[in-house]
């Protein structure tokens, strides 16, 4: 299994090619569209007042509702684009985004408005494929889950905690950023390898690395281990009712690179939205001169929330490449 | 480039293979053994007393000195085994260790002696393969270096402490395990891209997830993003003599999985050593009964020191790989 | 460089999604256009009187006309689809096709309509993808020509030739089969590697045999060396105006794996249309009885006149890839 | 499943490492050994006289006699080299060698000496990783074999006709080329896909041109399909006691790109050597003048035969990798 998103955020359609699926599967488009829902912009106050639609057209790899096996593509057209928005952009690179590393990586030809190839909203398709994902996996008796483990500097923050925390940020023209902790319950052991590019935290990071934003992966106890001994990081056996488990599951799932029968569990670090309402220092491109940006529209103070189905998403396809399905 | 490290522990010989390499450049063999002296154990009472010469052989890819651009493969044999230690262990696994998950993955099959392949000496054929990209990296102004940056809850650890920490630990017949920070300078702009298994961050973990014992990994700021604004996430660009620079590099060197000129920053944690002298719940294989264990032999109470090395080496590989050197 | 072709023939649309390309390349429209326009049937009585408009709609990948380096995606609608036609064959596989082996690799869920995803068809967007690769290999001054070099046994046929030995296997309710003869031009020396995945021919071989009939590729001599000897097959070096030359071309311009500056020459040769209006036999796949089959609808009696653009583009993505455009 | 071969003809040792085998297969050395006996030289006048022990050291992947799963390595220590019938060539390359193309690749720094990485001697790792294949392969009943199905002209020979054929060429100073059958049996239907880098033929051929001197490599009917009509090539379907099967197999076991469930079969042809006795043309690659070339040393005047257990190791690699044992 291996996918390729593809679009721009001002473009016509932004998309994603799956290959790999396994035939046969019957799709729950209604579960897929409640995916992208969890994803989509402008429900309340906490995310961008931008509305997207957000309803993919499946192109191929899908006959009479169930997959075929070949290539599944879906794409979603972009309608409410504001381009006006980000033409000065051009020349004046927003700090935290990808505008002046993707000057020099594409020469300045790539879609600077709205993001471009960069933007969140390349997330949508992400979801729709994770989506599809996810209904494979339940057939084999594996879910993902998640939760916002820190927002803000709150750990393990309630709802009202996170919205508090989004509103206070957005009432002062600026974001904040989170954790989200992820479980894939029902992975079975002996998936993965030591070697690299075999390993399974290496495939989930790679998948979850592809997500915007994500700045740092951890499996288990993650940098927790730096406060560890090992008389308490290591997850004693036991056995309950034939099954090997561990008491504990401070390695997250995985040992020696290989799955060993516990819940895969990691957590992953989102930075602040880097478009905030302040003034900020930037360059001019064309001048090479020092200069002050204000970044104007609509804006997520903080994609937490909305990140955590993307999250779900992107463990969903590591899982699937992983086990071989 | 890519490589692939063979080998089991109480092998003939443990190696690595790695092809890609440009050619035409000068080896200097005694930088690639002091990398080589920096991973080794036995040197003080921090680490195990096991020796391992270390001395890699190389077979393939050097000619008169230099690479050839084919496949580079080099060996080290196998010397100070002792089987006996670890024929008991076959039955029971260890806690933290690979294996339970070997065992499963490899129907059984595996060389259980030593860890076999999953053994942390398998790192020795990486910090070869990592030595020799160093000297690459280095003709094109790029060098890597590491610290430890916490050290069984102690962060920025002096090296007195280390090794108060270290000891204590031994004492107790126990382990810890610490963060390793790490930077890459010298990287230009422009490597990398926001897809899936093209983005700067997912290489470099690709890599890094494949050092034993690895569990985390984070960019800049890292975890750190979850208890910052975007006003002090973000990183103000400002011109320094005619190239784009950022005042701060809170992004590690990496927007929209893209280097950005600036050092790519990142912050490994390694998980305390599973292999303690304390007395361990397991399961007997063979049996399905609830066992205990208890680990004889030669242990490290930590490797985050020998680890700096190769994780060094790991990150130069993954710099040689999202350079396209 | 790599694409990912998608779409069943009687699905919403076909298309590609192409990643790797270099950023600020101009397209040229017509020239695209001009490349369909060579694979598209219905021109005359050699092709089937299908009519494919095959109008490209690009979502992705360009920017004001330029590439942009992130992934272009391009899409063709299907609209002259009879899936009337092809509703008996979901029991009865066809002689020569892929239905019987797509029935197993996909356990019967696979859209059989037209061929599904095993249609000819699916090679419009393969055209496509090469179009847009001819104009970045011709900024670097490598152009790709073909020419039919076989066809129904005739050696290097004329067009006169071509057409009668096509309408005559036409009149038979019958096809045939060809080579094509395809060269790289301007391909400098120094691109691919001995090893496996990386030499030249099987990089090319890999990109040709993923053009469905395609069932045999052989470089320079070809096939021809097996009644050579080696005095005759050696290509003797010399200098022309500083530059290193071989005054035959035997090897098809690659040695070693390695490209040595002459064209890359390769001769393809391509089955007969398996769709023939003659009576074949056949099973019944859900009764598992022997079965007689007659295939009705529009059908070419030979591929080879409109393979010629696919197989250059076969080849442009090739080169595409070996030389890491 | 997939390797990487290492070494030059005259360095330490020449080898191979697998990765992705299945653990627990029985190895059978002395089946090794045979395999490595069919291609290695000196056992009669019609190779080259030259002697290879060709005895392969296995360093790791296998515990007790069974792979265990992890990498496999070996090394074959070269020893019967002679380093000075080769220094001269470094200027002058050998027409129809990769030295020319090799030169300019590596910049000149790659090992020239008999050939270095280029040696056919490195197919003696290849066909040892060929031989573990096959014993895992014949495990689940695929067989692979071979034949001379032309040599210097003539088709089909009888083993005096090669003989005769071999001797004459290298009485004249010259070489031959020639064509080998190859099929594999047993090999289950409904693997591969029609997609770039999936389909059955694809892969074959990666595998097939990765083996130096293949020049061309055509599935079932090959070249021959220019010379047949649809209701000749197409290969009518009949129920065999509950077995789908085909009555003539001019498909070659593959249909769009996925087994079908015949024999998989193919040709593939080698140029004649390069190395031949008489005078040939050649550059002076330091002086960029025109210069002649006689090339001394010990050589084979035909290496069809010896490429028997070649191809059929390329062959077994290619069919793990494409059924994913």
């Amino acid at each position: 299994m291996t996918y390729t998103v593809f679009g721009e955020s001002h473009g016509p359609a932004i998309g994603v090619v799956v290959s790999g699926l396994p035939s046969g599967v019957l799709l729950d488009i209604d579960a897929i569209g409640a995916e992208m829902a969890r994803r989509a912009p402008g429900k309340d106050r906490t995310s961008t007042a931008r509305k997207e639609p957000d309803v993919p057209e499946i192109l191929s790899g899908v006959f009479e509702g169930k997959t075929t096996g070949t290539p599944l593509a879906a794409i979603i057209r972009n309608t409410d684009t504001r381009s006006g928005d980000y033409s000065k952009l051009k020349d004046l690179p927003r700090p935290g985004h990808g505008d002046y590393a993707g000057f020099v990586r594409y020469a300045g030809y790539n879609d600077y408005r709205g993001g471009g190839h960069f933007s969140g909203r390349l997330t949508a398709p992400l979801v729709f494929a994770g989506a599809v994902a996810k209904q494979i996996l339940a057939e084999r008796g594996i879910t993902v889950s998640s939760r916002i483990s820190m927002l803000g500097g709150v750990k393990d923050p309630t709802d009202r905690q996170v919205d508090d925390i989004i509103l206070a940020a957005r009432d002062d023209g600026d974001s904040v950023g989170g954790c989200i902790a992820c479980a894939v319950s029902g992975m079975p052991a002996g998936f993965g390898a030591p070697d690299l590019g075999e390993n399974a935290e290496g495939i989930f990071a790679k998948h979850l690395f592809a997500v915007p934003a994500v700045k740092g992966v951890a499996f288990g106890a993650g940098f927790g281990f730096a406060s560890m001994r090992g008389s308490e990081a290591n997850d004693p056996f036991y056995m309950d009712g034939g099954a090997v488990k561990t008491r504990t599951n401070h390695a997250g799932g995985i040992n020696g690179g290989i799955t060993n029968g516990m819940p895969v569990t990691f957590e992953i670090v989102i930075r602040p939205t880097p478009s905030i309402a302040q003034e900020q220092q930037t360059v001019s491109l064309s001048r090479g001169t020092d200069e002050t940006l204000v970044i104007t529209g609509r804006h997520d103070p903080c994609i937490v929330k909305r990140a955590m189905p993307v999250i779900e998403a992107a463990a969903a396809l590591a899982t699937m490449e992983l086990i071989g399905i």
